[in-house]
C-alpha cells in the first residue's frame, strides 16, 4: 500500500482532492434511499443515516475548522449537542438511544450542513501556507478515514435497519454471483519467529493510534486456513446441533446466545424448504458458497472449537496478510454482500476485503501507545476493554481506508457489523 | 348532546359525510408538519404520525369493508400485520415499539392507502339498501370515532415527539391568551341520592361499550371545586416540597416518581429566573393563571391530598357534569394547549373540554357490560385493569366526538395525555 | 362477630390477656422450623421468618412504648432501621429485598427482643390507669391485629419459600381430607337494593381505617355462585386451552402471563400422569374437589370469563357474606392448605374462611375516609392504587382477627397469598 | 516452590495426607462464623458459607468417586442439582442467585456430607494400588487445589454478605499493624527480551490447565514499580476528582461507575472527619499505608491513566515475579485484610500474596492450551472471553496453593476480591 498512498498524499492539493471525493462517496451511498429512510434506527448499535451525515461534519467542524480559526462560528450552535458522538471532552451530548428523534434538522438541513463544512474546509485549507497545512494534515486525514469508517456504518445500520422492516426493503436489485463449487480445506503453515506488527511511530504515513508502534511479538508456529469458512460449512455446525452444545461454548457466549435465542447467524431465516437471509437486496436464498457472515465471537468460537481448531490472533492474521497484495472486494468493487471466493484468488483466499475475520486477540493498546492529539484522545482508547480485534477489511469498507495493520473492533456479541471466520490451529 | 347528534345520525346520506369529514380532519392535522416527521416516536407509549393514519385506515379496511365483502381483498396484505394495533383476535401484529422503524410504505403510500379505503367506504355503503345500511351503520360510527380519537392520540403522541427533540419544534405559531386573574377558590355542594349514569343498551345513539348500561349509583353528599387547579396552584404544592414529601403520595406513586426523578409536571422546566413549560408553540413561559395539565393521577392525588381534598370519583363527576351546557374548547376552537377559563365560564367552569379530569375511579366496567360486537370485543374491555378514568374531554377532543357521559382512561402514572385536577371533598 | 369481641375487649385485662396470647401464638407458628429456616427469603414479595418475628415487635415499641415514654430507650437503637416495613415518617429503612441478609442479630436475639418488649407492654400497661389505658388502646389493638397479619403472611411467605428449595421442606405432615363428592354448580340471587356497607366510625368495635366509614352503595340484581371453584373445574379451563386463548384476558394480564410463562397456579406442578401441588405437607396430588387457590387476580378473571361470568364486586359479596354466620375454616381450625367444603357447609359455602376470594374492585378509600391516627397513616392507604380488593378471609387467617367487612388486598399479579374464586353474574 | 511442592506430593501418603489437611482447613475458616451466617448471600457475585462447604465435597464426589467406582452411590442424589456450580456436561443445576435459599440440608447435614465424603475418599483411595492411585492422582489435585480457591470466595464472599448487614458484624477481632511509613515511589527497570512463560506440559508439578503450555513471549523493555499503590496514593486519586473525570476512564469503565455511582472503592465509606473501610475486623479507619484493594479494573486503569502510567501485563508481571522468592502474606500468616509492607520486603515489594494485582491482559488461553481431562474441561476455558488477570495471590490464598505462574482472573468491573494496583510505563 505505502507507495500508492504516499504519492497520493505527497501534495496538498490530492489531499484536498481526497477530501472533497470521500465526503461526496458517503452522499452517494444515500442516492438509493427514500426521504423516509433517513431517519430510522432501530436498535442500540445502529444509528440514523441523517446522524451520520451530521456527524462526520460535525467531526470537520469540530476538530479542523473550529482549530484553524479561533473566532470560527459554527453553522448551528445547536448541533454541537446533536451531532457529537461520545466525545465527553466536548461537553453533553445527544445519548444514542435518541439519535432517531432528530426529524428536525430535516436531511435537507444537514445536506446544506455538510455542504457548508466541505466548502469552508475546502476555503481554509486552501488558503493555508504549506507550513500552516502541514500543521492542519494529520487532523484532514483523520477526519478523512473517521468518515470512511461512517461510510462502512453507515451502510451496515442501513441493513440492520432495513430488516427490522417487516417489508425488507431492498436497498439496490441483486446481482448474482455465478456458480462457485466450494474447495476442500487446506492449511498453510505459518512458521515460529519473532516478528514485527504495527505502525511505526515515525513511519510518516497514516494510521490509527491504535496501531502504534511498531514493535516485536513472538508467534509460535501455527496452521491458518487458506479460506473463510463458508456459509455450506456453518450450515453444518448448525445442523450438528451447534447452537444447542454449551460444552462448544464460552460461558458468556451461552448465556447471551441462550437469552437471546439465537440459532443461526444474524439475518438468517429457515422456512420449510430452505435457508435465505437478508441482504443488500432483501431476503435471497443462501449461498452456500459465500463466506459465512454476521456471526458473532462467541459464535465464531464455538464453531472453531467444533471443528478442532481455534481463531488465529490478530498477530498469525498479520504475519499472513501482510505477505499478500491487497486485492479482494471493497466497497466500490461490485459486491455489497459477501461473495464466494473468485478462481483467481491466492494463497489465502479473499484475507483482504470480503469480511472482516474475527481474531482471538482481546482489543488492547500496543506497547508504547499514544492517543491522537488535538481533542482527539477519546477516539480509540477509551473502547480497548472487553472488545475482540477483527482483521482485514469488507466488502463495505473503502479501499483506500485499508491497511493490513488496521484493527477494527467489536464486542463479543455484535454481529451487525461484517464479520466472518477464518480458522487457525496450534501446531502440537 | 342527544338531539343535535340525533339529527346528525338521521340519515344515511349524513353519516357519510360524517365520515368523509372526519377523513379529511386527520389529514389536515398533518399540515403543518415535515416530510421528516411522520417517522418519529421517542417513548413507548407514543406512535409515529404515519402509523396513526395508516391503523385508523386499517380499522375500517378489517372491520368495515372485510365484512360487507367476503371476497373483499385488502389494499395491501403486509398491511394487516403493521397496523394492527392490539387486536389479538386478528391474528400477530408489529410490536408496539418497532412502529418508528417503519420508514416503508412512505408517508406519500399511506395516503393513497387512506384515500383508497375511504373511497371504497363511501361507494360500498352508498351502493348498500337502507337495510344493509343499517346493519353497518354500529361499525361505521365506531370507527369514526375511533379515528377520532386517534387526532387526539396523533396531536398528544406529536407533543411529546418534539418534546424529545432537543431543538423543540413548533407545531404552530404561538397565540397569546390575553390577561386572566386567578379568581377565588369556590366549591359547589352535591347532595346524596341515587343518581342514574352511563349510556342505556337500547338508547340509539352512539357510545362506546364502556358507558353502558346506565345504571343507578348511590353518591354521597361532597363539594366539587368550581374551577380547575391551576398552573399557579400546582405551582405552590411545588414550593411547599410536594414532590419531597412521601406523605402526600401513595405508595406506587412515590416509587414511580422517584424513580423517574420527577420535580414538576410533564414538559415543565426551570431556568433560574422561572418556569417555562413545552407547547405546541414551542417554549413558552408558564402560563400561571393556565389550569395545569400532564400530570398523572400519581401527582393529582398528592396535589389533592396536600391541599386536604380528593380527586372525585367518576360518578360525582357526571352528576355535576351532566347539568351544564356543553360549551368549552375542543379540538378545533383554537387552543390547543390549555388556556385559562374565559369570564363568560359558568358554575363549574372548563368542566367540558380543556383538559381531561382525573377521577379517583379505577377503570372497571359498568354492570351489566356488554363488549362491541362484530370482531370488536378487545376495543375497551381487556384495558379494565390498573388504569383510572379521566373524564370531560381536552382541547385535543374533537367536540363531535365528546359526550358527558364519556369514559377515558389511563395508566396512573401516564402524563402525556391532557389531563388535569379538579378537587372534591367530603361532607363530614 | 360484634358482641363476643366485644365481650372480650370489655376489660383491659381480657385486652392484655388477648395480647399475649397473640405474640405467643406467632412464636408456636415457628416450632416446626429448623434454624436454618428462619433466614430464607427468595422472592421480592416475601420475607424471612425471623424478619416478621422482629417487626410485629419494633410496631409495638415504636408506636406504643415509644408514645408512652418520651423517656424511652429502645431495646438496639440499630433494630429501627432494619425492622421498619414501610413508615416512611419513622426515617429511612432497609430495602425489602435486604432482609435475607440479616444472619444479624441472630434468631436468639430477636426471640429475646420479642419477649422483652411482650413484657414491657404488660408492664406499662397493666400500671396505667383506665383513662390512661383507653388513650393506649387503639394503638394496642391495631399492633395486635397487626400482628395477626403478619401471623397469615408468615405462613405465606413461609410457603413460597420452601417452594423455592428444590428439596420441597414440609411444615408439617399431611392430614387427608377424606372423599368429597364435587356438587353441581348453584346460583343464588341477590336481590337490588341500596345497602350499607363498612363498619361506622363511631361503631366502637375495631377495624380497620379502610373498613370505614359505613355508607351506602347500590348493588344491582345479579347472581352468585354457592361454591367456590374448585380445582377440578380450574383444571377444565386449563384443559380447554384457557391459558393460550388471549381473548379471556385482559391486556395486562395476557402479557404478565405470557412474560412468566404462567400455565397453571402457582405451585402447581405436571408429570406424565397427574398434577400435583405445593403444600405445608410438600408435594401431594392436586385434590381436585377442594377449592382453587394461588391463582392471581388476572387468571381469576380469565377464568369468570371463559364460564361466562364475572367476579362479583366487594359490595355484593359484603351483601351476601354479612347473611351468613361465621363458621369455616380459619388458622387453627386443622386445614392450613385449603380443603373441600363439609357436608354441613351452607348457602354460600365455604364464604369465610379457607381462601380469600378476588373481588372486581379496586381497592380504593371509602367515602369519608380517615387514615389512622398516631402516625399509622401509612398503614393502609397509601396502597389503595393499582391493587384489588379480596374478601372473606383464609385457612392461615386467625379467626378472631376477622371480620366480614374485613378488606384485604394485592396486586393483581400476585399469587402467593391463599386467593380463590367465587363466581358472579348480571341478571340481564 | 518446585522442590518443596514435588517433596509434598512424591509419595500417595503425603498427597492423602494434604487432603486431610485442606479440607480441615476449609471448616476451620468457618469457626467463627453463628449458625445464621452459613446461609446468606447478597449479592449475584457471592454465595453462602455452606454451599461453599458442600460444593468442594461434590466435587470430589462426581470427579474422583465416581470415577473409581462404576458403582458408586452418591451420598444424597439430590446433592448433585443443588451442589453443582457451572459443570453442564453434569446436567442442569440449581442457579446462582438460589443458593440462598437453601435453608435445607441444614448445615449440619453438610457437615455430614463432608465427612463423609472425605472418609470415602481416604479409604478408596488408600486401597489403590500404586498404579491405579498414579491414574487418579491429577483428579485429586486438581479437587485439592479447587477446594483452596473456595477457601479464599468462602472468604471473600463473607466479607461481602458482612457488609450489606447493617450491623456490620465482624468476623474476628482486629489486630494492628503498627506503623508504617510510606515509602517513595521507586520503579525498576525490565529489559526488553524472549522470554518463557506458564508450566510446560509435561512439568509433573501440578498447574491449572490456564497456565499451560510454556511458551515464548517478546516482553518490550519497560519500568515496573517496586510498590503497591497506597491507600494515601488512591486518596490522592479521588481528592484530584479522578471519579469526575471521563477523560481518565474507559468508555465502558466510565458508563459502569456512573450507573453504580461509585465514588471510592469498595468498603470504603467516608463521614465528615474521615475515611474509614470494612474489614474482617468491622468497620475501621483507613490505613493510609496499606496497599490498596477492593478496586475494579476500571478503577485501576484510569488511576494509572491518572499517574501517567499502565496496568502491567501478565507477561511483565511474571518476568519479575518468578525473580523473587515466595515470601509474603498468604492465608494463615496473620493479616486477612492487606497490611502494608514490612521493612524486610525485597526489590518488588509484596509481588506475592498481600493482594492481586490487576494487569493490562485480558483472560485468554496461552498457545497449545488443552483443557482438564475426565469431564473436567468446563474449569477454567469457558470463562477466557471479558475478563482480565490478575496475579500474585491474596492474603486470602493459601500458600501451598500459590505459584508465580498462577492466572486468576475476573470481570473489570468486579471489585470483592482482593485485587489492587501495581504500575508499570513504557520506556519511550
Amino acid at each position: 500500500m505505502g507507495q500508492l498512498v504516499r504519492a497520493e498524499f505527497s501534495t496538498e492539493r490530492a489531499l484536498l482532492d481526497r477530501f472533497a471525493t470521500v465526503r461526496k462517496v458517503t452522499e452517494e451511498l444515500t442516492l438509493p434511499l427514500l426521504a423516509e429512510d433517513f431517519l430510522v434506527s432501530a436498535t442500540e448499535e445502529t444509528s440514523p443515516v441523517k446522524w451520520h451525515l451530521a456527524h462526520t461534519t460535525w467531526f470537520f467542524e469540530v476538530f479542523l475548522l473550529r482549530r484553524l480559526r479561533t473566532d470560527y462560528v459554527p453553522v448551528k450552535a445547536e448541533y454541537h449537542y446533536l451531532f457529537n458522538s461520545y466525545y465527553r471532552r466536548e461537553g453533553p451530548f445527544l445519548p444514542h438511544s435518541k439519535r432517531n428523534v432528530l426529524s428536525r434538522p430535516t436531511t435537507g438541513e444537514i445536506f446544506v450542513y455538510r455542504q457548508t463544512v466541505t466548502e469552508r474546509v475546502l476555503e481554509e485549507l486552501g488558503s493555508l501556507s504549506e507550513a500552516g497545512f502541514q500543521d492542519s494534515l494529520g487532523v484532514l486525514e483523520l477526519g478523512l478515514n473517521h468518515e470512511q469508517q461512517h461510510q462502512e456504518l453507515l451502510l451496515m445500520d442501513l441493513k440492520r435497519n432495513f430488516y427490522e422492516n417487516p417489508l425488507r426493503p431492498c436497498y439496490r436489485l441483486n446481482h448474482s454471483h455465478g456458480e462457485h463449487r466450494p474447495r476442500p480445506p487446506v492449511w498453510h503453515h505459518l512458521p515460529s519467529g519473532l516478528i514485527e506488527v504495527g505502525v511505526a511511530k515515525d513511519s510518516g504515513e497514516f494510521a490509527f493510534d491504535n496501531e502504534r508502534d511498531r514493535h516485536r511479538q513472538w508467534v509460535e508456529s501455527c496452521m491458518l486456513s487458506a479460506h473463510l469458512v463458508t456459509n455450506l460449512e456453518f450450515l453444518e455446525f448448525i445442523d450438528a446441533g451447534g447452537y444447542a452444545n454449551p460444552l462448544l461454548w464460552s460461558s458468556d457466549g451461552w448465556d447471551f446466545k441462550s437469552q437471546e435465542k439465537w440459532e443461526a447467524p444474524l439475518y438468517w431465516e429457515r422456512d420449510q424448504r430452505q435457508w435465505s437471509c437478508f441482504t443488500f437486496s432483501g431476503m435471497v436464498p443462501l449461498d452456500l458458497s459465500a463466506p459465512v457472515v454476521h456471526v458473532s465471537f462467541y459464535e465464531a468460537a464455538a464453531f472453531a472449537r467444533w471443528r478442532g481448531a481455534r481463531l488465529p490472533t490478530e498477530f498469525e492474521w498479520e504475519l499472513a496478510a501482510t505477505q499478500r497484495p491487497i486485492t479482494g472486494t471493497f466497497l466500490g468493487d461490485g459486491d455489497l454482500d459477501p461473495a464466494p471466493p473468485r478462481l483467481s484468488d491466492d494463497l489465502f483466499s479473499q484475507i483482504h476485503g470480503t469480511v472482516w475475520e474475527w481474531t482471538q486477540s482481546a482489543y488492547r493498546p500496543y506497547p508504547r501507545f499514544e492517543e491522537h492529539r488535538q481533542g482527539l484522545g477519546e477516539y480509540n482508547e477509551k473502547f480497548t476493554v472487553n472488545q475482540f480485534v477483527v482483521r482485514g477489511g469488507s466488502s463495505l469498507t473503502p479501499r483506500s481506508h485499508y491497511r493490513p495493520t488496521y484493527r477494527n473492533f467489536f464486542y463479543p456479541h455484535m454481529r451487525w457489523q461484517f464479520a466472518g471466520i477464518r480458522l487457525a490451529k496450534d501446531l502440537v
